[in-house]
């Protein structure tokens, strides 16, 4: 079971949820499970008002954050975790059942950096491909093919009563040794990066005009698959100034 | 993960629910995770029949069952599993964590024999003493306890997540040897046999007119802790038999 410093560390990001009863059921779950920190993602906001003001709201809710993007909310995590399920498309990243996710959480908490952003989409049609591009893994709750979509307060309640649960206390609770030492780069610091390159790849002529939309997905995707260490990303950083300076100066002279 | 076959003899009763949307979801919840049989004991009419005939509507709402009583309803069960939290009072029955049941329930549905319900209370004050005496376990779901109260979709939502992801499929599956035939009576039979014990108990003048519901409370409790096999049950039901028609013949000699 995670300790109440580990849940500390796990946000639940709403991209544009509307409907006010869902946005309090999912802070009300998160109240049932010792998780603190929410963000809304461009709520709709007449719908995000209502939730916060209604009768019965957690404190929570009135102090839950709002950002105007995903890449934003999830700036500072280093493991982003959607939630979804797979019946209209094929993953781009890889797949996690809920109920085996738990190792992972605990890993990624053992690392004194580690922090962990769970998305859930809009009711109506879940995460888009794009949010998804900003997520190492996708969540998928073990639902029955017949009736996979589950309501958003009920979907959040399953995913963190799995997470907190199963989830191991810190490794300094006896009987577990720790982890090894792989801190991830963060989201935002991975989202500087693929800005880097996006211009190395316009300055170098390697992204015509129509593609490059589908390259900065494919590029967003790629840098979180590759488990850079940050000491990686400063690396690929330098690189890349140092390139990106002298296309500029072939170009100029 | 159960197997169709075996969440096919797992009811969700719903005692006195009043709150369509709550009803909804709590069906929603068992489509979600391939359970069928849904129970509602004496619910408030006009809102069932608003759940029932919702836009969405699942179609298990639509065959569900109405019960008079939580007897009635748990009537064929051989293992009956209240939920709710023990924030105010002592449970009556052994008490477990939601995420240590799947053993029990894999154990329970082993047997040829074994139906299991799972009952939920109504939103206000969750099951009472009384519903609670019909119940070999209390479950409890691990929640803060600054926040321990769940809405009823989301409880139901965890629990049955809990149920169908982790209890073992069937004994006759690779890798597990299947467990002793303990076959349990069902709930029905037990209150058979508690009906006869208070005629004898009258009969008897053990139970004087005030102490006649504790006594009969108790014994309810009572029966649903002593594991007696049908063959037990059924030699106490003789046994009272021959003591009742030996202490009405006296009584009239």
């Amino acid at each position: 079971m995670l300790a109440p410093s580990q849940r500390d560390r796990i946000s639940v990001v709403l991209v544009s949820p509307r409907n006010p009863l869902n946005i309090g059921a999912v802070a009300r779950a998160m109240a049932n499970f010792g998780f603190s920190h929410l963000t809304a993602v461009s709520p709709y906001e007449p719908h995000w008002r209502e939730a916060r003001s209604a009768v019965g709201s957690t404190e929570l809710l009135n102090v839950a954050k709002e950002s105007p993007t995903l890449s934003e909310a999830v700036r500072d995590c280093t493991l982003v975790l959607g939630t979804g399920t797979l019946t209209h498309r094929k993953a781009e990243q890889p797949v996690i059942l809920l109920d085996q996710l738990a190792p992972i959480v605990t890993r990624e908490l053992d690392q004194p950096s580690g922090r962990i952003a769970l998305i859930f989409g809009p009711e109506k049609h879940g995460l888009t491909r794009e949010d998804l591009s900003f997520c190492h893994h996708l969540v998928e709750i073990p639902t029955d093919p017949r009736q996979p979509s589950m309501n958003l307060g009920q979907a959040a309640a399953v995913c963190l009563y799995e997470l907190a649960i199963r989830s191991s206390p810190p490794a300094e609770a006896p009987g577990r040794p720790p982890s090894p030492d792989t801190p991830r780069p963060t989201s935002g610091n991975l989202d500087v990066l693929a800005g880097l390159i996006q211009q190395v790849m316009l300055a170098s002529n390697y992204s015509p005009r129509n593609m490059q939309a589908a390259n900065e997905h494919d590029l967003r995707l790629m840098l979180r698959r590759l488990h850079l260490t940050p000491a990686d990303q400063r690396r690929a950083l330098g690189l890349f100034r140092r390139i990106l300076r002298r296309l500029q100066a072939l170009h100029l002279s």
